[in-house]
């Protein structure tokens, strides 16, 4: 397996686990099509104890070094306003930018673009202004995405805490983790990645943005997640593996490969670890998952707290 | 039943239904306390087609009459920039205001208060200070409200197209719609009653906020509300009849009665149109319910997407 | 005089007019420049009496029909929280689009473009992206902009109360008005032109956005306005007469003539209503005049409160 | 003089500086009511060369250890959208808590509360809601301040780089640096005292919020200020010394006797620098000053752009 892409080698990558067309020439859904009716039935026939698992972090409110634009949360009314004997009450107000590394979030497929195209091929100089995104913009989703999850706990199999920031998971580590946990990634399931980060996190504290280094995907793998036609996929960091030595121009090919080339929407920096304890403890890495975003049209990405149920 | 309270009437009705103590002194989860592992196994196993329909209004960024502090969306980055070969993206901004009457939202307990009270008699003043409601805010429910829920259509036993604002519904036509419906509101459901004001706000225009109307629910009905032990209560409107003609200085019981008196979360401004015609269309009013709130700690409410799945 | 102006007409008229290169190539303060230390020791000496007015708006909190984004203002901390011995306080926050209609503001020379350019030359698309304009921002200003102010009122020489929305004011009316105010504007002045606009919005309630017409200079002022090289342009409205009738797709050739062309600034919606009673009534149309712009780097405008100083 | 301060020392020292009633018992304005249209004039025939020096930091907009919350910098158009031939323009949007430690900003008189009140006696917890300050809020300034001002410059009569946090300055400092600079601070003046920390955290970075030391004026100094009647005074720390020794709860006892007692209104964050370099250079200390607030009606503060004119 290269350690290096060259430019020429990605972009036989891109091509080769296109997604563009597949599902018609104006569907700005991607593998969200995966999920059928009948995914959706089976998944909940998933749920055997009614046990639910949080894959979100609080929203932050305040600033770190991975954080530097944190939710502004104030109050528009608070608890000492009211008449005596009536009822009243307390409001808030909040501003968030949801693509931070601290916010749990589902990006749209806007996100992103490649040779300046989103996915299916839609232009994004002309699609994206300033009203947000005309093309593939976060309310595609606006039906909740609620399909069987898996769970890959790529520390489990190699025995340690985390992984280290920079460190790529490949393939092999892939099938690794399935023989592990008994369980196979199969079409329109939603994929979470597990490194540990947050783990990491609460041990050292957060790293900071400049020079970011996160654990995640090599792009070797992207061929994997397209043969397994994945609907969506998620991580405790941002899937993509960074810094890369890549010679290419692209620098987060796991990014550009999901979001642009297959159509698969991506969830940032959720909480993998109380959904990891519970597959260890039950011996289960599947179950029924909901992530339901807020309806912003032209919007670019959802803040969202991802519910696992067993 | 009578037409206007009194004080007193209103000051007994709040004792009558009051679960404070329920679920211990300490308790800050109300009603959610109902929805057991085993009933949110149950909900799943109402799925039988797969089938979702959302239940939120896309999120407002343009001010309107009920609606004078609309979401504030702006850019981050956009279309244009990007290396030519490699990626990029966009990202967004958003400010929101969660309890805008025209944003579905989750209003958490710590909402209202009453007699300087939240919910199991937490103390409103000191509880909810300018760093957020310190008790019953929205993140009691970071696991996920997932349960079954219940589609009341009032609209559709009366043969109208809407309930007119002022227009109070009386536990007499939640029976009627029991009956029509052949559902039975039970234990730790979700109720959604529908009054047609989306309907009737496309045909007719947004109202103003200023003698503000709106079609709801009387306050005899929180009797019938608390026998069923429902765990939250859904409206296209506010849940509260407005404006009332109760001598008391209670104007919104019905947010009183659930949020502070049960421990019912409310719903407030669904989208119940294409939830009330699926219902219609199958002749079936309950399905497995979802509604994921953001983990916003210390926040009084929560924009959301509720999805019923069929 | 043309009613009516061609492409080609203002395309000359904007080649008439330029001030491009005039104070060197990399020159961004545009005709600040003409304001010299002699020049405000100058309006320094205008100083009489020592009596100020206020040109400012009060910053628009709640929407209106010409202020569909207003500021939104929320507390941080309010009067009830403090140690009952000793010393605590209030704060707040606010959030500004300061180009809206009903905030006093100045527009950088960066706000407009003419063929892709801003003032002096300097590419648009690559000068001003998401971080803000990299040349001619509002932190050009950030001396403050302090020299003799003149007003010149163009209602009260036409006897009216104001001039009606869509309605032009010609070279010859600011003749009119010089003749009659016995003053004369010149070189390094700021110019304000009276339209009444508030007046008249106080009588009838604010315009519409859409469709808005605003009462303002005809395009054929421009040269008038060179000539006299003044140094920033200001009115109660927008300085451009709205809707137009030209031919060209350059619908605000006063914003582009003064803004990109000449390097003036503009400032927008002022109150001149206490300003021209306080003239009138000293028979007087010259003071010193200041406005202290936000140093807010790569900003396009800053919210102002202009003062005059008689 | 006492290094500490007890309760009833604080409580006695408050009491005697007190301009409570001194302008009526409605009185809003405090210390600018020194401000008369004579001083003024006066203020203006200081002007001799016409030259400015501006005293604003520019708007932070990253966060750093003393500034959580930096100014929200957003753009609402960029450089790149508009018609090849004709006009269009940028626009921004920014969101700000003017208090912040690195925003030179006006604090209202409302700021601070003493013992439950504000200046003049107005009820803190009556008067400051969510809607903002009703009494003693920034626009009462709406007139502008425009007067002489006097730069002390410790560091400089002490031979220092800059004054250490947490190292007081005492009314003897202020009777040295009047002899050395030849300058006598009179009634109406708006007094700055510089501390260097400017120069300080440009060598050493900006120290963090918690436990946060400044340089500032010991409460000694209180009765000095009164004595000579100044109007508003500036810092380029934030006026206190910090933290104290005091027995005293109050622990910013220059924001209280100023902004609550004497009705001063304060500058907090000054860039002193250039202006110290600039009157070293002409051997003199005092200019004509302007400050312009923003017109926030119930508004804590206003961030401002203050100009010495020389």
């Amino acid at each position: 397996m290269p350690s290096k892409y060259t430019t020429a080698q990605i972009a036989e990558l891109m091509d080769q686990i296109s997604n563009w067309g597949r599902w018609g020439k104006d569907d700005q859904r991607g593998a969200l099509n995966f999920i059928t009716n009948e995914k959706r039935a089976a998944a909940a026939r998933l749920v055997k104890t009614g046990e639910t698992v949080s894959l979100s972090l609080p929203l932050p409110t305040t600033p770190g070094r991975d954080n530097p634009m944190p939710v502004t949360h104030l109050m528009i009314r608070s608890g000492h306003i009211g008449h005596p004997l009536g009822s009243f009450g307390c409001a808030d107000y909040f501003a968030i930018q949801p693509h931070g590394l601290a916010t749990t979030h589902l990006d749209a497929l806007c996100h992103h673009f490649y040779r300046g195209k989103l996915y299916n091929g839609f232009d994004a100089e002309s699609e994206i202004d300033f009203q947000g995104a005309h093309k593939c913009a976060i309310d595609v989703a606006r039906g909740g995405i609620i399909t069987r999850g898996v769970l890959l706990d790529i520390p489990k199999i190699k025995n340690v805490d985390w992984i280290e920031p920079g460190a790529a998971i490949y393939p092999d580590d892939l099938d690794a983790a399935e023989r592990d946990h008994r369980v196979k990634v199969g079409e329109a399931d939603v994929l979470f990645i597990r490194t540990g980060r947050h783990k990491m996190r609460a041990a050292r504290g957060a790293s900071g943005i400049a020079g970011m280094a996160m654990p995640g995907l090599h792009a070797s793998c992207l061929p994997w997640l397209h043969d397994r036609k994945i609907a969506v996929l998620g991580s405790d960091a941002v899937s993509d593996v960074e810094p890369t030595d890549y010679d290419a121009p692209l620098k987060m090919p796991i990014h550009t490969g999901t979001l642009v080339m297959m159509g698969v929407h991506l969830i940032d920096n959720a909480d993998l670890e109380p959904l990891a304890e519970k597959c260890a403890r039950d011996g289960r890495y599947d179950f029924m998952f909901s992530l339901l975003p807020l309806v912003l049209e032209r919007g670019t990405a959802s803040p969202a707290n991802p519910i696992a149920l067993f």
